[in-house]
């Protein structure tokens, strides 16, 4: 049975992408992305150019992305039944003796899509994981300036969560990070507001990418943000 | 005035260096690195074998490591002017016109020794920064599973901590890294312990690299363990 791969490509500029990913991605024969019905890919955009010219592209495409509310139980259902689906086509592949590229945006384990297929795939194929640079870790590069010194606790924190969970997982952090800005803009910013944080808060949009942005939080006035924007407060712990 | 790159090496195997730092590394004509007087260097290590032939070589050999506890003023005050000869060794080559490559462990700006050249050249001179994959990315890829999933809140914390604040920041999050085990780990276990999160902790020892060691933490067995280790709690959230 031959490997299954899950590729982190990083946060988004190819060169960014580790030596290993970019090795296993240009050889590869099957390469199997998520995507958005009737889009390109946001992984698959990454790679763009380095398949090679017999490669068989997989794409996965979602049943449902914001159509249905997250806490209707059809929601689960659907994108169970979806994932399934989806590792038992890679499964097969494996069976029939073909190597398998997933492109994983950001690092596979650290809150990405990949672990739905990891996890109905690790007891029946051979499953590797190739480690990538962090969306966030491109984050605060982009601001200019460490994230963490000395002794500093780190809390990552979806934007997704209540006001009241972030206030107190903000209070509780020296630096900070928060994913899955959106629409959540408004209630991350009135949480950091209430945890004293706002005024050293960062805005990051498309990290690493031609298009990124980044800026005092305060002066980025925006009610509403890319999905995949980010969030930093920068740790002001011990130096020499 | 030529551009001092902090290049991160990520977690040890060269292969998971970005294509940017290994094109980097490749090229210097000065490289830079951090290490204990006497020693070949870790990050030195890392890229073993890939510096061009004419290469020059600037090893910054710390004054002290643990000789002076933290707390002594004197060891800021070693280590302080030990900082600024180095930066200034390295602005001179820059405003000679060469470029300099200072290699870094993981990601520069996450916990690493670079921030303390770069807060002081950031004024003086062009200091790019290439982000990596961290040492933790690596551990949790080692453990098998993912680390955070759904809205999980992952706290990065740092062993060094007093043991109560260790099991405050433990219990306030889903997810946990512990960095900076080494001879802290009698104190880790306990405040995992008193957060209820012993039995879930995982051990990792040189992730990604050929000595690479994973087991629970319950089974590591330990007092002391090597500085760089890290310790993993899985999140547990929401999953379709």
């Amino acid at each position: 049975m031959s490997v299954i791969w899950g590729v982190g490509l990083g946060p988004g500029d190819p060169e960014l992408m580790s030596v290993k990913a970019d090795r296993l991605v240009r050889g590869a024969r099957h390469v199997a992305y998520f995507r958005k019905a009737g889009r390109p890919g946001r992984a698959r955009a990454i790679v763009a150019g380095m398949f090679r010219e017999d490669a068989v592209e997989i794409p996965m495409e979602y049943p449902v992305t914001t159509e249905i509310p997250l806490d209707d139980p059809r929601y689960n259902e659907i994108l169970s039944a979806f994932y399934a689906e989806a590792a038992g086509r890679l499964a097969d592949l494996a069976r029939g003796g073909d190597e398998v590229v997933v492109l994983c945006e950001g690092d596979p384990f650290f809150y990405g899509s990949f672990m739905h297929l990891h996890s109905r795939l690790k007891d029946v194929a051979d499953v590797q994981i190739v480690p990538a640079i962090t969306g966030m870790s491109a984050a605060w590069t982009a601001t200019g300036a460490p994230v963490t010194w000395g002794d500093d606790v780190l809390t990552v924190l979806m934007g997704t969560l209540p006001e009241a969970e972030l206030t107190r997982g903000m209070l509780n952090a020296d630096a900070l990070v928060v994913m899955k800005v959106g629409r959540n803009l408004p209630k991350i910013r009135a949480a950091l507001a209430a945890a004293g944080k706002l005024d050293r808060a960062w805005y990051v949009e498309c990290a690493s990418m031609a298009e990124e942005r980044v800026m005092p939080l305060s002066e980025a006035g925006l009610d509403t943000a890319p999905y995949f924007s980010i969030v930093v407060v920068h740790g002001q712990g011990r130096r020499p």
